[in-house]
This record gives structure tokens, C-alpha cells and sequence, in this order.
């Protein structure tokens, strides 16, 4: 226990003194409380969570919606086993391979587990050096101050400790650097090989062929579709298919509604359904080709039925292309010299496209991003009034002086601590409950064109909303106004953040503990999910399974959790390594849970995977990994910063002239990465899309893809339940899942279901 | 007198009191004096060059070399007229137009050109104002202090004064932003379509044929020309017309060599010299076509005679293409599924491509890119020693106990002004003057493909260099450390600029006379050249006038010092506007100055234009525009950010939420521009490409642009002059320079002459 006191307070050579051993020996009992809370929720939380997925009654919650109907009477455990908790579900966590999780996960679920595969690679390193190196030395130093040498002879060994520690530290950020990167460099290499094969495997994938125009310019004769056609047919004539125009939604849907009833009414009259689907679904599509005579005969008449439907366009297209390479040319290129006309992106998947956005029109874009800008900016700093809240609970006097009434509560002990100790990062945690639907709030003013850009953005806009409110303002607030008066010279941030950075060890300790640990635990248990779903089967007494809605992964609050975590990690592993073993635990423990949120499991009856909590309806392609590059880098170097303060660039200059290598070091590591991997993620690869274009070519298969492309992209699903099922299951998840609409009604043989499996990395999904 | 002085020490209305009147006039006597050198250097170099350009000793120094013969002889002026001087060339200079500037000097001296003429539109803007809104208020801040008026009314008066110089100032400075924003928008607007223009008219351009591919992998088996053709033959069979190899440069120059002694002596046989120079020329291309059966043949022949040649080759070729927009897309794409692999761009014009720089390996070049940068960071900070130095001067009193021997020379009155007024701003402009060299060789280390690429990085470093050490560096150097001790934090930044700029108005002030009038005298007279000129003639009575290289236009020194007295201008405009009248004197003599070396004479002998001083021989296409916009954003929201300061953020909190509409505005206006006009500076737009191709087809012109595209890129030009001289004018500068060949032999006819010109637009003159 000495050593770990010295540790916070006394670990710079040069500690503020007045603050002495009182203060952290009252912030370890905090602490220690704080820690037997939080281990006490996760534990108490796992256990329950291992007895709940046992409950037939949960099954909606833990395994999906699609999963509770198959279940249900097969496999119904033993009332024993029901109740008793077991650990069975970890090893199925572990055992699901890589692949599997790919293939149901998607690219962007591997990217997850990847990096915290990495930070627990990377942070057992770094916990064995600092241990080895860091920690006797400290106990040293203090050691030495406890036996009241005289201070002659602390002069004399002054300098030659302070050189000792100063090598040992130059020694432990070198050798955490040169890990970080080799293992960086390695994992960088093996996602961009996946993002690769993610893109070759997608041969089905309409995306490919597609194109997505906007801000058509108006044209007083013509329609937006007459345009599109013209345009295309002029420049890009040989590899021009076809285009399908977006309209403004809610005329449109009434329209489509009309339809419907009408389709149901012919039902009867019909024998091939297949035809009256396409119909409602695809009768707006602008071209028209040989094979879709049928459908667009049918979508003439719509089209004669309602005169208004031209003016019911937007001035925005999705334009299909023979091959994928001429979609991408396509999607490239400047077409107009005007640049704010015939903007071509290439477009998202069907699930993924955010049909609701095409309509913005493209002028008002930039604006709707500044002004999304300028409201998170504005939220970031509104926001430190509840932080300097959190860092006020820690000085009690002030708070005993505002409420009176407090100060008999925080007279016992364990009051004190739970304040002092558990309450701040409680607050805090609460607070940022409301952060990410905020960031994916102003994300979604942006106008992206796909669910998974919108997401990315947000997770991004969370990420930058941590790094600087959780870390930086709590540091700064609580150190500067307080304690340090005036932040002297941008020279001067190094020195401060090495000398406030111990001090507030105990406070990240506890974060670690509740935002990491219980936060882990309540994403197993899903209490949220799980009260709806009682209060649905108790309450309001229903059983529909099928009405509880399955999630898609929030990888926009999930991802800059972990990498906070991780640039805690960085930042304290050389002032306050103690830290290092609760991330940790908390990185392993994601890692399993994690696992099992994704993980996938084999039903003997139709012998296929499900997802166990989430659904992926659509994904980045592994778009998540550059956004934890640089995160790992900045953390990476804000850790040589505090190098830098800790030696001091005065005072030992040989340390900090060592310290400068790395930081140059790890910026051309950056720049390496950028040049040689991060192109990929951004575009497309020509040579790729050449050769899958011939193999289909070869292999007959395009003119399918083509046929297949009209149907591809829909604008308005039906509402009804039962026609969604039949036409969207049909058509779009016609890989993996394509007879999941068996499941409402008839049920294939066993060999027509196992040959459905055939194309599991059907991106689509 | 008293205004101009009540201007500076006292605008402030918190201005310090310390420093008082004595300062001010001290400062105005020294500046007097400078101003009066300043003007009185200008006036005698502006006189002296109306009478050296009528010498025809100078006319090489004066009108480019190749006028220089063209000249003697037939225009010699009385004797009386040389010597009287005359303001006729700024009178030509003036009736120069716009078109024949664009047609010599190119879309960058029109950019150039625009940049002056915005500025002396904005300034003369500002000037009005300031002058009628600002000046009157000081004059009448100044009264009320000189009067002696009893305190108490001054604490009357002083809430009421200061909120209508408030209100003043925020008219000013919003008039300022609406004037500015709405003049750059037209200009950027116009610039646009010229650079639209500029790309339709270069219908005979090859380099919009041409791909140049870096970082071809390795192959055991294969050469590099192997390899190019196989790639390109297999991924873009339906339009790769063509490649050239790049040879490492020294092997293959001795090579040249030998062929042309043997050349020389074939030419007494020969009877067709074309076809031997283009032997000579081209004998390395590594494609063939049929037009060019005899120069491949005789290729061959060259590579079977020396078999190492292979092994000369680099990895990197120019792939030519059948059509622009083949080209462009194959230049935009990311070939291989590594991106430091077949890494492709479109090729420069041929004479500004750099030969050399092709042969550096790819994956060296981020690496140099890197080095340069952290270069001219250092050197930015070691810059900070002659900026100190040049503070130094200002407070004798140190300078005098340092160097006592000083002390009575400095007794004079003039002395002492000298030494405070003039010599700091010349101490600076000489230390100045090593700068844009130094980042040109900066920019050279980091290996552009471009020569008006490396220049225009060059422009780019040079900007920021002016910036930081001129007026960041001299500001804060001087303030900071001597007088306000620390910067307490980032918010007092608009508030100290404003405390300290109406300080240092005179330095700046001497600094535009000094950096701004007299080196534009310097630039029309050309002392250099003048001398080089005078010593060949006199000393080494050389009459050989050709052997005088023409230069192509300074853009990294000129523009970056023009934005940086626009930023001056900026940002002392509403604190110090008394320096607006100094800098629109400036400006005009820039305009007229510049236009006169870019100007055009037509010469009635043989009715061509040929350029006064500067040759171009390759242009950036107005790229430098981006840099002017970007650096006239910068300067306005520097501005705004100190009328911020000027109000004080807590003094006034109306008149500083005024300021933030503005900064807001400003941003919104740049988000603009960068979306509606920088992607047509970034990129071909697709559709003027399709057109060109399809005008070229039908004209049936494409033909005879492919046989061109085999001549157009010469790595080895011949060495000797004779062969030079035949070879590049006549098939590089077939435009309006075609028949410049025949000044050297044969005249043309007067027919022949006059049809030269009728591709005037040609851009690789």
C-alpha cells in the first residue's frame, strides 16, 4: 500500500509538496470503495447475465429476434441449469473464430475486435516494463525520503536517482513506442489485406455498379430524369445502363400505400406474385431495359396514373453502370465545370443508403456541416460545466460550506469516500449518456449519404468529444483555475501535464472502473432491453416476439469508449502504471463480451449462424480502422510529450533530446501508414474492380447482376409487414438469410436451406 | 503632424501610458527620415530606368535576349532622347491588355496581375473609409486629452467616446469584410472561367495525353518497359496508345553525346535532317506506331548498341493515351492494391517536367517530404536571431552600452534616426533575401514532378515564412518578452495584437517603404542583370548577347510578398490606417511595374510579341490562386480577430458579438469558394475533356496529336546549342515562337511569319 501512495503522489521528483501524503492516502480509501462498488456490480451483473439468456422468456433480448421462434421448445434447459450461473457463455466467446464473426459481423466487427486485441497486447506489454522498471523505483525514491537521511547525503544520491530514472524512462518509452509500432504496423497491413478481400468477395454487391447523382441542375422543358438520361447517355454512352430517380418521400408513400391496397386487391385476380412485388417496389425505376418489360409497362402506368409524380422528383439520380470500373470513373470524376452541379459519389449500399438525405439539395450542404460544427463546438464547451460539477465534489469544503444540511451525512467515513470517491465519475458517465445520440443528432444534420458515413462521423464527433471533456477538460479545469493560476507558455504544457497528470490518477482509476467495468457489464446484461421486455410479457401481457426490434451495433459509442481507454492507457502508463492492470481487465473483459455480442452460433435444426444481440444491416467495410490510427498515434504522442515535461527540457537535456527521436519517429510512422495503407480505405482499387468485372464477364454472370440491379435499390418498402418480408428477405437478403421468410410461412426442405449458405459474405446482409 | 502621431501611441483607448508622446515623435522623425531615403532611392531607379532601356547596351537586360537582335540597329533613338528620361514605358505598360498579357506571360501573370488590381481595390476601399471614419475620431480623442479638461467630464465623455468608436469601428470593419468578400468572389468567379478557358484553348497540349507512372515494381524476368506495357496493354487495352521510358540521367546524357558527335558526322550524308534530330531526340522512346517506323527503327538500333541500357532504365515512364479523358482517368485512379505501387499522374507540360526528380524512388519521397518540412521549421525558428537583432536596433540605449565607441556617432540627430528608422527594416530585407532561395532548395530536396509545382511549393513556404517572422515573429518578439513578460493564455491573443500593433505601425511602415517601394525600383532596373551586363561588356568585352539566359518570373518571391503587405494591410487597417495610403502607392507602382515586365511590345519588323524581361516557359495554370484566396481569408479573420481584441471581449460584450457574425460570415464565405471553385483548380472537369476529344476526332486533328506526343518529351535535349536551337524551337515552341529558329539561319517571309501566330494560346511556350 506505501508503494502504491507513492506512486501518485510523490512520483515526480519534483512533487508538490503541500499536498503531502494526506491527500492521496484519503483519495485510496476513496478509491478503494469506489473499486468494491463497481467490482461488486460487474460481478453480480455477469452472474445474473449468465442465469437470464437461460430463460426462454429472454430469448428476444439475447439472441435476436429472429432467433426466439426456433428456439423456442427445442432446446429448453433443465430447470436445475436455468438457475444455476454458469461460465458457458465465455467459452462460446472464445471459441467463435475470426471468420465466423466476419461472415456475420461484418468487416466493421472485426475492426472492433481487432483493436482490442491490440490493447491487450500492446497494455500487457506495457504492464510488465512499467512493473519491472517503473514501480521499484518509486518505492525507492520513497524509501529513501522515509528514512530521514540526512540531507547532505540525499544530495548526493539527488542527481544520480534522477539520472537512474531518467535513462529507466527514456528506456520505457522507447521500448513502448518501438511495440506500438511493429504491432501497429502489422495489424494496419492484415485489416488492409481484409478490407481487400471484403471488396473482392462483394461480387453481388449493386453498390459497385451504382452511382449516385445529385444536384441535377433544373431545366425548364425537361424533367430530372430526362436529364440524367441525356447527361449519361452523352459522356458516358458505352457504359450507361440505366438510372432510378428519387422523389420527395411523403407524396410518393401515399402513393405507394395506394398501390398496395390496390396490389392486394388484384392478389387474387394475379398467379405470379413475384411480378406484383417488383411492381410496387420498382415501378418508379426512370430506365428501362429488355428484361424488365413487364415491370416497366407496370410502371408506366403509375407513372400516366399520377401526372404529378415528375414534379415529385428530386434533383437527385442513382445511375447504374455496366461494369464496377465505369461506375467508379464515373463516381470519380468532376463531371461539370460548374462543381456544384452533377456531384457523383459512389453509392452505398441499399441498406445503407439514407434515402431521406438525396433529397437535401446540394447547395445547402456545406452549410448544414459548418452549422453542425459550430453546435458541437458549442456543446464541447457548455459542456464543462458539468465536469468542473465533477471536479468540485472532490474539494468537499466548498460543498459542505454551499449545503449545510451535508455536512452530517459526509461526517462518517464511508459517506465521504462513496462522494469523494465513486459519485464524480458517476456524474460524469450520466452525463455522457447523453453525448452520442447528441453527436449522431448533428451527424444526421450533416446530410451524409449512408447510415454507416453517419455513423462513422458521429463516432468520430464522440471520439473528439472524450479525448477533450473527459481528459483534457478535467485536467485543465481541475489543475489550472485551481492549483496552478496561469498556464504560462504553450512551452509550459508538457511540465504541467507530467506534474498534474499522478494527482489525478485516482479519478481515471475510478472512470476505468465505472465507465469500463460496469459499463461492460450492463452491455451484457442489456437492462434496458430487458426491463421492455419484461414490461411487455408482464404488463401489457404480450407475446409477439416478433414486434421487439433488434439493434445494430452502436460502434459510434463502443469505438471511442475503447480508444479513451486506450489513451489513458498511453498517457499514464510512464507517471502512473497502477492504472495499467485495471484497463487490462477491462480490455479482456470486452474482448469476451464483445465477442459474445457478436458471436455466432450453429442451431442444429436449420443449421444456420445467427447474431446473438445485434444485427448488421450494413457496415463501413472496415472504414473504423483509420479512425483508431489516429487515435493511437495522437495518444501515442501526447505520451512523448509528457516524456518531455517529466525530464524537463531544461533540466536534463540529454533525456529530452532522446525523447525528440521518438516523437519524430512516430510521426513518420503516421505518415508511412497514410501513404501506404490509408489509400485503400478511401478508394477503390482499379485492378481489383478490372479483374472482377472480367470474371464475371467470363463467367456469364453480369447480365444477372444487371437484372438484379433494378431491384436493387428501393425507395419506398411497403408498409405492410407481411409484403416487406416477402419482397425485401426475397431480394435483398438473398444470401445468408434468404429464407428467413420461411419462417412466417412455409418451411424449405433441409437441402434447399443448407445450399443457401453458399455466399456468407454477401456484403449486403 | 499631430493627428498622424495621436494615430499610433494613442488609438488605443487603453493605449500605454508609459511609453507616452516623446516615444511616438521620436519614432515619426526616424520614420520621416526613412520614408524620405525610401522615396528619394525610388524616384532616381524609376529615372534611371527610363534612360537605361533606351541604351541599346541594356536592351538584352531590359527585353530578353532574343530581342536583343532583332533590336540593334533598326529603332536606335536620337542621342538627346536617350538620355532625357520619360514616363513612355509606364504609359505602354498601361495600354497593355489583358488578353495579350494571358497570350505571353500566361494565366499565372494574369493571377498575378488580379491580385494587384484586387488589392488596390480593397485598399483604396479601406483607405476612404478609415481615413473619413477612423482618423477624425483619434483627431478628436487626441483634442479632449490635449485640452485639459477636468476629469470628471472626461468620465463623462469617456463611456460615450468610447461607444461611438465602438460603432465605428465595427462599420468599418463590417464594410471591410462585405467589400471584400463580395470583389473575391467575382474574382475568383473570373479566374475560374479563365482557368476553364485556359484548359479548352490547349488543344495541342500533350501533356493531357500523358500518364507519367512512378514506382513500377520489380520484376526478375522483365524490364520496366516490359512491364508498362504490360500493365497498360492489359488494363486500359482500348486506349493506351503508347509509353517512354525515363532513363537515370548521367550514363544516358554521355550516350547522347557520343550520338551526336556521330550525328555530326552523319549530317554531311544525311539529307534529311529532321529525322536526325528526331533520332537524336526521341531514339529512347520505348512505344512505336507507324508514323514513327523510321525513328524506332533507328531506336533500335540504339538499344541493340548498347545492351546496359535496360539497366539504365528507372521506375518510371510517360504512358501516353488516345484521348484527355483516358488519361485523366487513368491518372486519378489508385492502380495497384498497393498504393506505393503504378502510381500514377498526369504528366506536366514538357518543359516543366522535372527529369530528374522522376528517377528518385517513390518511397523516398514522403520520406525527403518529411525532412524538408522539419527543415524549414527549424529554420523558421532560427530565423528568430536577425528578427531579434532587427528589435534590438529600435532600443539604443543598449546597443550604445554594448558598443560604447557607438555612442557619438549616435550623438547626431540623424544618426540616431537612421539607425532607428531605416536600418531595421533594411537589416531585415537583406537577412530577406536568402529566404526564397533557401525554400526553393527546401522544395527541391522534396522532389516535385513539376517545376511550377516546386515553385509554387516554394511560394507556398515562403508565404508562411513572411508571416510568422516578419509580422508574427517581430510583433511578439518585440512585445512579449521586453514589455507584457508572459502571454497569460490563448484569449488574451486578440487583445495584446491590439495593445501592440498600433506600437509598431512605424516599423511596418518603413518596412513597406524599404521592402516595398525601393525594391520595385530595384525590380525595374535589374541592378543584377545591369552589372552582369556591364562587366561582360566592359571587362570582358564580350559581344555575345545570346549567351545572356533569359529568367522566368520570380512567383515564390513576388506573390508571398505581395499577400504579406495585403495582410498588413489587414490587420493594421482599422488600428493604424495611416499606412493604407503607403501601401496603395505600392500596389499601384506594382501594377504598373510588373505589367511592364510582363508586357508586351509588337514589333513591326516581323509583327510576333515577345516578353520585356521574363520568359515563360512553363505556368501552373493559375494555381497560385488558391494561395491568394487562402491567404486573404487568413488576413480578414486576423483582422476580425483583432477589432475582437480591440473591443474587449468583457469590456464591450455588444460590439464584440458584433465581430463574431463577421468571423462566422468570413469561414462561411471560404467553406464557399473551396466548394464552388477549387475543385475545377484541382482537377479536369470531364466534360470540357469528352468535348475536346470529340472536337479533335471529328476535326480529325487526333491523329496528328499522337504522332506529336512521341517528340513532345525529351529527357535529353542536345547539348549543343546549334542543334538545340533547331530542335526545341521547332518542335516545342511551334506556336508563336515557331520561327524564332530562324533568326539563328534563314529569315521567313513576311507570310509565313504573320500565319505563325495564330495559335497564340499554346501553354507550353
Amino acid at each position: 500500500m506505501e508503494g502504491f501512495s507513492v506512486e501518485l503522489s510523490n512520483f515526480g521528483y519534483e512533487s508538490p509538496k503541500g499536498l503531502g501524503i494526506e491527500w492521496t492516502e484519503m483519495n485510496l480509501s476513496a478509491f478503494l470503495t469506489s473499486a468494491g462498488i463497481n467490482s461488486a456490480i460487474c460481478v453480480v451483473l455477469l452472474l445474473l447475465y449468465s442465469i437470464l439468456r437461460k430463460q426462454p422468456g429472454n430469448v428476444n433480448v439475447y439472441f435476436g429476434q429472429r432467433l426466439a421462434r426456433l428456439r423456442s421448445g427445442n432446446h429448453d434447459p433443465s430447470l436445475i441449469d436455468r438457475f444455476v450461473p454458469s461460465a458457458s457463455w465465455i467459452l462460446k466467446a472464445w471459441k467463435t473464430s475470426e471468420e465466423e464473426i466476419l461472415a456475420i459481423g461484418g468487416l466493421d466487427a472485426v475492426v472492433f475486435l481487432r483493436t482490442l486485441v491490440f490493447s491487450i497486447r500492446i497494455f500487457s506489454v506495457a504492464a510488465i516494463i512499467c512493473t519491472f522498471l517503473v514501480l521499484p523505483l518509486n518505492y525507492f525514491g520513497r524509501e529513501m525520503q522515509h528514512k530521514h537521511i540526512p540531507s547532505e547525503s540525499l544530495d548526493a544520491w539527488g542527481p544520480l536517482f534522477c539520472v537512474i530514472r531518467h535513462i529507466l524512462l527514456c528506456l520505457c518509452s522507447s521500448l513502448l513506442c518501438k511495440d506500438v509500432l511493429v504491432l501497429f504496423n502489422n495489424e494496419y497491413k492484415s485489416i488492409a489485406k481484409m478490407r481487400l478481400a471484403h471488396v473482392t468477395r462483394s461480387h453481388s454487391n449493386p453498390s459497385n455498379f451504382t452511382v449516385l447523382v445529385r444536384a441535377i441542375p433544373r431545366s425548364s422543358g425537361e424533367s430530372y430524369s430526362d436529364l440524367v438520361t441525356k447527361f449519361f447517355s452523352d459522356y458516358y454512352s458505352s457504359s450507361y445502363l440505366s438510372h432510378q430517380m428519387v422523389y420527395r418521400s411523403r407524396t410518393v408513400q401515399r402513393l405507394v400505400s395506394n398501390a398496395e391496397k390496390m396490389y392486394k386487391m388484384l392478389k387474387f385476380c394475379s398467379t405470379q406474385q413475384q411480378y406484383g412485388s417488383s411492381f410496387i417496389r420498382c415501378g418508379l425505376c426512370g430506365g428501362t431495359a429488355n428484361s424488365f418489360k413487364i415491370v416497366s409497362r407496370q410502371s408506366k402506368n403509375v407513372k400516366r396514373s399520377d401526372p404529378d409524380l415528375r414534379e415529385k422528383e428530386c434533383a437527385a439520380a442513382l445511375v447504374f453502370f455496366r461494369t464496377r470500373y465505369a461506375a467508379f470513373v464515373a463516381s470519380q470524376a468532376l463531371q461539370s465545370s460548374n462543381p456544384m452541379l452533377w456531384v457523383t459519389d459512389l453509392a452505398p449500399e441499399p441498406h445503407d443508403l439514407c434515402w431521406k438525405n438525396l433529397c437535401i439539395p446540394y447547395k445547402l450542404l456545406w452549410i448544414r456541416r459548418i452549422a453542425s460544427l459550430l453546435a458541437f463546438i458549442v456543446f464541447m464547451f457548455f459542456f464543462l460545466v458539468p465536469v468542473s460539477l465533477v471536479t468540485g465534489l472532490a474539494s468537499l469544503d466548498k460543498l459542505q460550506n454551499t449545503f449545510p444540511f451535508m455536512r452530517r451525512i459526509l461526517k462518517r467515513k464511508f459517506m465521504n469516500q462513496l462522494v469523494t470517491g465513486y459519485l464524480p465519475s458517476v456524474i460524469l458517465i450520466l452525463f455522457l449518456y447523453i453525448v452520442p445520440p447528441l453527436m449522431m443528432l448533428f451527424s444526421a444534420v450533416e446530410g451524409y449519404l449512408s447510415r454507416s458515413g453517419r455513423k462513422r462521423s458521429a463516432c468520430l464527433k464522440v471520439l473528439y468529444f472524450y479525448i477533450w471533456n473527459v481528459f483534457f477538460a478535467n485536467i485543465l479545469v481541475g489543475s489550472v483555475i485551481t492549483r496552478l493560476s496561469t498556464l504560462s507558455s504553450p512551452k509550459d504544457v508538457p511540465s504541467l501535464l507530467a506534474k498534474v497528470l499522478p494527482q489525478k490518477a485516482f479519478f481515471f482509476m475510478t472512470y476505468v472502473l465505472t465507465s469500463g467495468w460496469a459499463s461492460l457489464a450492463c452491455e451484457v446484461v442489456q437492462p434496458f432491453s430487458l426491463l421492455c421486455n419484461l414490461f411487455r410479457r408482464f404488463i401489457f401481457r404480450k407475446k409477439d416476439v416478433l414486434s421487439f426490434s433488434a439493434m445494430s451495433f452502436p460502434f459510434h459509442t463502443e469505438i471511442p469508449r475503447v480508444l479513451l481507454f486506450g489513451f489513458l492507457g498511453f498517457t499514464f502508463s510512464i507517471l502512473a502504471p497502477l492504472i495499467l492492470p485495471f484497463l487490462l481487465v477491462y480490455f479482456c473483459l470486452a474482448y469476451l463480451v464483445y465477442r459474445n455480442q457478436f458471436h455466432v452460433k450453429f442451431l442444429s435444426v436449420i443449421s444456420r449462424k445467427i447474431l446473438n444481440v445485434y444485427i448488421t444491416r450494413y457496415q463501413s467495410g472496415g472504414l473504423y480502422w483509420p479512425i483508431v490510427h489516429s487515435a493511437t498515434i495522437f495518444s501515442l504522442l501526447l505520451t512523448q510529450i509528457i516524456a518531455l515535461g517529466v525530464f524537463g527540457i531544461k533540466k536534463s537535456p540529454v533525456a529530452s533530446s532522446f525523447t525528440i527521436p521518438l516523437i519524430i519517429c512516430t510521426l513518420f510512422f503516421n505518415m508511412y501508414c497514410r501513404q501506404r495503407f490509408l489509400p485503400i480505405f478511401k478508394n477503390n482499387v482499379v485492378q481489383v474492380l478490372i479483374e472482377m468485372d472480367r470474371q464475371d464477364e467470363q463467367g456469364g454472370k453480369l447480365e444477372g447482376i444487371h437484372e438484379q440491379l433494378y431491384s436493387a435499390y428501393c425507395q419506398f418498402p411497403s408498409t405492410s409487414p407481411t409484403l416487406y418480408t416477402n419482397v425485401s428477405l426475397n431480394e435483398h437478403e438473398n444470401g445468408a438469410d434468404d429464407k428467413l421468410q420461411d419462417l412466417e410461412g412455409n418451411k424449405p426442405g433441409p437441402d434447399e436451406a443448407s445450399s443457401s449458405g453458399s455466399s456468407p459474405s454477401k456484403p449486403d446482409k
